[in-house]
């Protein structure tokens, strides 16, 4: 075949992949180009733009390294990571609602028992914590496997910060079994998106914001369970209407209601102001 | 805005670029947003599968250098490149149809005056080409300036060879008064594009071959006219039905008939078998 045109080319292009011989990469292929081509038809980008978002991508590619992953971030701000999310996370009735794991997960949290404080010492407003665990029809999950992470005071994770030597923030639990766990820490900051690159670029031109509104990371696994990747959100941050990753859910917003000093459930006495979050998740049971 | 699920998330992005003070931008985002959420919706890839995505395209960023544009070739291989092309060409009657311009060209070729042998030396068969620029409308173009480049007898450009100290089949001309030029050089032969990288990787996994059918260059400029890049393929090439990048024209196929030993135009005593090409380009006027 030769003679592409530009209504034409479409269907050449995908007849090209028609000997691809693993079925779903066929079908992906296929609607990108079909999409991809849609996209080219709809804006009639000049050469030079063309020339612009290939410098672009080739530099969001040249921005990850190690501990930096710019597509993501790419995909984040345009709502794509949280579209994947939410196909792959169509919940039952009871189940607690997915949001976007983010960058600063570590699968090698130090583990702590029931109680513990995660804020080894960092500063900030205390925040004692209560969680349920439980299947999508109520049934409590003994033994379900908790990792929960967060920013501190200043908005940053510890991964991102130089002068730690040790894990702050972020930590492993195991629920008992009536599937409840409790812990110490701080009560979380909103915080910006790294926006030092191309992704950056793109908010600023477009007047777009990096943030992030306050929440607590959870990530909970039991057996026979979907594992649940969410956040709970700290109800009357300034940017949950406007996350830059499209992240917020409302069943995912807690007031963390503020304490007046005195004594905490598990006897600590209160000098100052402090916060509670009482949270029940519910997890997806896997299919029979 | 909170709350988006797999339904309003598109219209929640869109309305988020909703204060990008280019209109231009803005129009693509917001166009960018619609199909690739389309695409999204359409596949359902999994968690995996999007993972596997932002893989390919960090290593297509971290593939380009100085000499390598893999974004380019992937814009290429998918018929991008190709379509942009088309939608920036809508050419006129008499007007020489486009192609890709390709990532050998370059702007500092030597100059050679009419007649000249930009094979400099290289081996393979002998090829006399006259061309003629004129407008569109047949009146000649005095004075166009060409740039001819083009790869050897074993299918490399001369940027690719590590051996050579000299540009070697490419030059620069300047048409005479009737827009007019001559030169020798050899048949050029059919070549794959770059495939050792992830774009290669994708051919591989679709049965795709990377190969190009056959082709001279040319980049012709004249006063008060748009750029013509083109090339002019070699008819019986057997890549001409699969063009890896989708570049083929019927009106850029011309036989390069085969001529038996004699005497060329120019007087050259040719003892073997040699080609000619005898090429009319037509140039697009500019809008007056």
């Amino acid at each position: 075949m030769r003679d592409f045109d530009e209504h034409n080319i479409t269907d050449a292009v995908i007849d090209r992949f028609g000997d691809t011989p693993d079925p779903r990469l066929k079908a992906i292929l296929d609607s990108l180009v079909h999409h991809l081509h849609d996209f080219v038809r709809d804006v009639e980008p000049t050469f030079d733009e063309w020339i612009a978002a290939i410098g672009f991508l080739t530099r969001t590619g040249q921005m990850c390294s190690e501990s930096r992953q710019e597509f993501i971030l790419l995909s984040d701000t345009l709502g794509v990571s949280m579209l994947v999310d939410a196909i792959n996370h169509r919940m039952p009735e009871g189940a607690t609602e997915t949001t976007v794991l983010g960058p600063f997960y570590l699968d090698n949290a130090p583990h702590f028992a029931s109680g513990a404080d995660i804020a080894v010492g960092m500063a900030g407003e205390p925040l004692y914590c209560e969680v349920a665990i439980s299947s999508a029809n109520g049934t409590p999950l003994a033994g379900a496997i908790v990792d929960v992470w967060q920013s501190d005071s200043e908005g940053f994770y510890d991964v991102q910060r130089t002068d730690l030597d040790e894990s702050k923030l972020r930590g492993r639990f195991t629920a008992d079994d009536q599937g409840i766990l409790r812990f110490w820490t701080i009560t979380p900051t909103a915080y910006p998106i790294p926006h030092d690159g191309p992704v950056g670029q793109m908010l600023i031109a477009t007047n777009r914001h990096p943030w992030r509104p306050a929440h607590l990371h959870f990530m909970i696994t039991a057996a026979a369970h979907e594992p649940l990747v969410t956040h709970v959100f700290v109800d009357g941050d300034q940017y949950l209407e406007s996350d830059a990753v499209f992240g917020v859910k409302n069943s995912l917003v807690d007031p963390y209601p503020v304490q007046a000093p005195g004594v905490a459930p598990d006897g600590r006495v209160m000098d100052g102001r402090w916060r509670r979050l009482d949270y029940k998740f519910g997890l997806k049971p896997m299919p029979a």
